[in-house]
């Protein structure tokens, strides 16, 4: 039985998660691929770190070279997050003819252009879904059985951060700076929230949607994006009094003369609404097709678990369908 | 540029839904797959019909070995609906070495080891994406981007007709019966409801998933199904004061000694879970992994363009991984 064999950049917590999804489930995985998998080579400074997981320290490796120059690696997982240097790590890797997956959405909305023109010209595969929605197979769907439509319009709840602090506003009554500090306790915010509370990470993301959906690459940066903190108790109760909740929203759509309008900002969303009772650090992403119609995807957006489930289901798919 | 050519069996609402759909999306399906798509021939005896779309009269046949024996079908898609003679009429495909896609689930449900196997045997692809859910995606995710993970439970609410029928009884306060003629008169409901009130089309779903996600087969008529007929205006108000929503539930779970246990049944579901806010004639189905944990996917369960979208989906994948 032939080993896939992969390289993987970073084993922070995404890393760590995916390492620990394989070990999980590799009997299920090589079954269905009848293949042995094995992440054979670690791009990481950080070896002693107690990752609840044992990595066989001689995996461990401070040169991206070894990897990048190692004919025996299939496939390369970026997941060091980041802009640079993952950009050109994967750049570099596509060069040397490995198939690449990402979770790095900083790195795809950035790059998109070159990114996906590099693996094209290497005839290498690319693939991104922990990137968009963590465990939710959102892209992996689009770009498969959604296939057969035109796509009107996309609503996310892309941001899980952002979700956590507006559902603790709404359902337990904290004011934002509270709320903020429960979801840095809960690990759900990071240290330095910017990226999450001012609507960049679900900007990023939705770059990547237009991407896909419409063939229409807008720099995050071209996204008109406003966060949630000028999002105060008061607001959140007179979205209540309209029968609403306030939901950070990474909306994309083609108006009636086929443009494509997108914009990132707080928005009332009715309580029957599907999007409505999306809690918590959970995502949600909702698409219009025109033969589909209305359909939602809903799941753990973040977390080394469910990402790393993204992440292998991108390595299985490679392993069937290009490295069969 | 090559062009993929389809036999089609059965053109009432769903063949209709689905050569519309091709019709609609065409360019973009063609540039796609750079190849063109025609569906070729049609096994259909009524030729008259005003289907809302022009089909030349040329492709119609009364005689399905016309499609069988034609070296130039590459696929032939199956929405006869049926156990028999669809069975037949689909191994007989299989066994002249083409592709076959359907959204035939009690065709399936009865004789899922005879159709995988000789689909096996003779090499070819065989898809049924629409078979649950309609136009949700929820086969191909979970052989797809959700491969990476054991599963271990899946709740759907799998049957337009019984959620429409419950959603106007709880939120419009009718009757089972005034319900039921509602449903019919929408379109919703069959003059004969049987299959859907008593819970059969539910179960031949679940049998699909529980072969898919479990890798066990369960004859539909061996899964405990209770339908809605005995749900009543009293049990309904009996479960709001639960705070809850009766729901008619396809459920299968790993146990912790590791058995499959199933079983369809009106369930009280919780107003804050996410199934409780599935309304009118949408489907949801909601699903358990050990890496990516709940995940629910949500959409129209029926309907000519939602099927159509996942039939002509299950033909693109074809087309790109197979027929390349």
């Amino acid at each position: 039985m032939k080993t896939i064999k992969i390289g993987l950049l970073g084993m922070g917590n995404i890393g760590t998660g995916t390492y620990k999804t394989l070990e999980m489930n590799r009997n299920e995985i090589e079954a269905t691929l009848d293949r042995k998998v094995e992440i054979v080579k670690i791009l990481e400074k950080d070896t002693e770190r107690d990752r609840g997981v044992t990595v066989p320290k001689e995996k461990f490796t401070q040169d991206p070279d070894e990897i990048f120059n190692d004919p025996d690696i299939d496939i390369v997982i970026e997941l060091l997050g980041g802009i640079e240097p993952a950009t050109t790590f994967m750049l570099t890797a596509m060069k040397k003819g490995k198939h690449v997956v990402t979770a790095n959405k900083a790195a795809i909305a950035a790059n998109y252009h070159q990114l996906m023109d590099t693996a094209k010209e290497n005839h290498i595969a690319f693939k991104f879904e922990a990137s968009v929605g963590g465990g939710i197979p959102i892209l992996g769907t689009l770009l498969g059985p959604l296939r057969a439509n035109k796509f009107q319009e996309v609503m996310g709840i892309l941001n899980g951060t952002t979700n956590y602090i507006l559902h603790m506003m709404t359902k337990e009554g904290m004011d934002y700076d509270v709320a903020l500090k429960d979801a840095q306790a809960q690990g759900f915010a990071e240290a330095d929230p910017t990226a999450d509370v001012e609507g960049i990470d679900a900007a990023n993301k939705l770059t990547i949607l237009m991407a896909l959906m419409f063939d229409k690459y807008v720099a995050p940066e071209d996204i008109p994006t406003t966060g949630i903190t000028g999002i105060t108790s008061e607001k959140i109760e007179e979205a209540r009094s309209n029968k609403c909740k306030i939901k950070l929203i990474a909306h994309a759509w083609k108006d009636d003369a086929g443009e494509i309008k997108y914009e990132v900002r707080p928005m009332y969303i009715s309580e029957t609404h599907p999007l409505a009772n999306i809690n918590k650090e959970f995502n949600a992403v909702f698409v219009k097709g025109n033969a589909v119609d209305d359909v939602m995807f809903y799941g753990k957006g973040a977390g080394p678990l469910p990402t790393g489930s993204a992440v292998l289901g991108d390595v299985i798919d490679i392993a069937k369908t290009v490295l069969r």
